[in-house]
């Protein structure tokens, strides 16, 4: 069977046609413009090439309530052109196939799961740490989704005690995102993070913000692995700080043996897929 | 077809049985003593009943991970004469049925969006303020499960700026337990939380630190309804001042029609069933 997937992101549209073994056939990407240029592209892009499902990762936040009147459509994201937008009704009248959607994190988790770094075991939490903070996971068979999707990025975390930076979130201010984003780490310390590698003390404190994260992921959703990605997350210096804390603040608490100082290198790893994960998630997506 | 059912408490096991239609025909509660004692009482009351499979919503921590080899048996309780205690394994060898084993408030939170005030949706987290806190979600028809059941007791909370009471958890100090578990307030306050129902500033505390949670969880989890039990939860007045932070906290990022001014009374719920619902819980997972 011909399937159809696309990685809808607030940068690139990554499309692809591929079958329901996971084989990817063609792949095209265009950028992230406003939706009367991008569509059409997609639309032509997918017209004529006989696929019978297409599945979406899509940049949210986005209604992905399968019952919901708007199921597919936008919400009030930060790119203004595609608030409300139906991506999922528009794909579907154009295309007269089931269009199946859901987050890009949602999808990456469940794409780690399926064949990247977290393929060895039933359930992965993936989070990405760049321009934001999001997280899904795939646990039980399935991604994870109630009222809507989960905005993981957002939960409180405890001020670090030589932090004096107020937090950027326009919502809440030094939420996680507002505090351990790209952004804000160069609003703290006046240089893109990149530039900063070299610079201990701002690794310590973005380690013990996303470690606070994830100690609160292990306790409320108890994912077997956790996948961390995105631009930040290139500062690999970040992993054993972050495991570190993590063990430091669960204080043998959870009793697991994934969960020590052996086994903890292989419970907070880097992705296993790289450009990929996308449109290999969202053809599985679309098998379902 | 004839189920058994167990409610596994701290203080007290209730035993049931009952048929796939969630009908209960026989009824007993007896306290929980050493296993040695209590465990031939269980079984006494099954035997002989031509049960066919049997259902446990039990204390914890618990193994219930049905992969594991461990499943159904009890870690590192605070009860400690059952510390290790194979409670599933006893059950299938002397009772000779397929025993199905999952956390006291999963069950709760299943039961609550079965037959509860969660009936209406589909999803539902359940959280209880008694001698702990706990908390167990039923989302996409299944309890959430993974590595471990969920310790959402745990998680970390911001000190409200008026309190200097240090947090009893054992092994974290001020987690959102050691802050805000029925034993905290009585430690923080001198009295016991029963008799503090007319000292506002004691439930205006308590409910900064219980919002925090449910804004966690409706971050990571996104449930449809969250329902709050335990002895702590009696004080009504509560609820009112919960709902009031977490919309507060949220600020509006979480676009719901739940969580509104005017919808978050239905949103944030006590519980719809009282006595039955771990057994009527533990009697659905038998079915499963
Ligand atoms: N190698 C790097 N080291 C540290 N920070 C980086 C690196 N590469 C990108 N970033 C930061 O990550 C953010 C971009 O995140 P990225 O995941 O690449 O894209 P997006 O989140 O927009 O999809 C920027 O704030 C940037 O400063
Ligand atoms: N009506 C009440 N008001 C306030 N606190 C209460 C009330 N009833 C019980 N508690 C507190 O709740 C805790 C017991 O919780 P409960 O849910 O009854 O039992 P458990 O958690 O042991 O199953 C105690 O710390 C007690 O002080
Ligand atoms: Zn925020
Ligand atoms: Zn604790």
């Amino acid at each position: 069977m011909k399937l159809g997937a696309i990685e809808a992101g607030g940068t690139k549209f990554v499309l692809a046609i591929g079958d329901d073994q996971g084989e990817l056939f063609e792949k095209e990407v265009i950028p992230t413009e406003h939706p009367d240029v991008t569509m059409p592209k997609v639309i032509s892009f997918f017209e004529g090439k006989g696929i019978e499902r297409l599945g979406v990762g899509s940049f949210g936040p986005i209604d992905i309530n399968k019952e919901s009147n708007s199921y597919g459509s936008l919400q009030k994201t930060p790119k203004t052109e595609w608030i409300d937008y139906p991506l999922g009704k528009e794909l579907k009248n154009e295309l007269g196939v089931p269009v199946i959607i859901d987050t890009d994190v949602n999808v990456a988790a469940m794409s780690e799961a399926k064949w990247g770094n977290a393929a060895d075991v039933d359930s992965c939490l993936y989070i990405t740490v760049g321009t934001g903070i999001g997280a899904g996971a795939y646990i039980g068979g399935q991604t994870l989704k109630g009222l809507s999707h989960p905005e993981m990025g957002h939960i409180l975390v405890r001020r670090h005690k030589n932090d004096e930076y107020e937090g950027g979130c326009p919502y809440h201010g030094d939420c996680l995102e507002g505090m351990a984003a790209g952004p804000h780490i160069e609003k703290r310390w006046g240089k893109p993070a990149i530039e900063l590698t070299e610079d201990e003390k701002v690794w310590e404190m973005e380690a013990y913000y996303l470690a606070q994260a994830l100690v609160n992921y292990i306790y409320i959703v108890s994912p077997e692995r956790i996948v961390m990605g995105g631009g930040v997350m290139k500062q690999e210096q970040l992993f054993p700080l972050i495991r570190k804390y993590v063990l430091e603040m669960l204080n043998g608490y959870v009793s697991s043996p994934f969960l020590t100082e052996e086994t903890i290198d292989s419970y907070i790893v880097p992705p296993g897929l790289t450009d990929e994960a996308g449109v290999k998630g969202a053809l599985y997506l679309a098998m379902e």
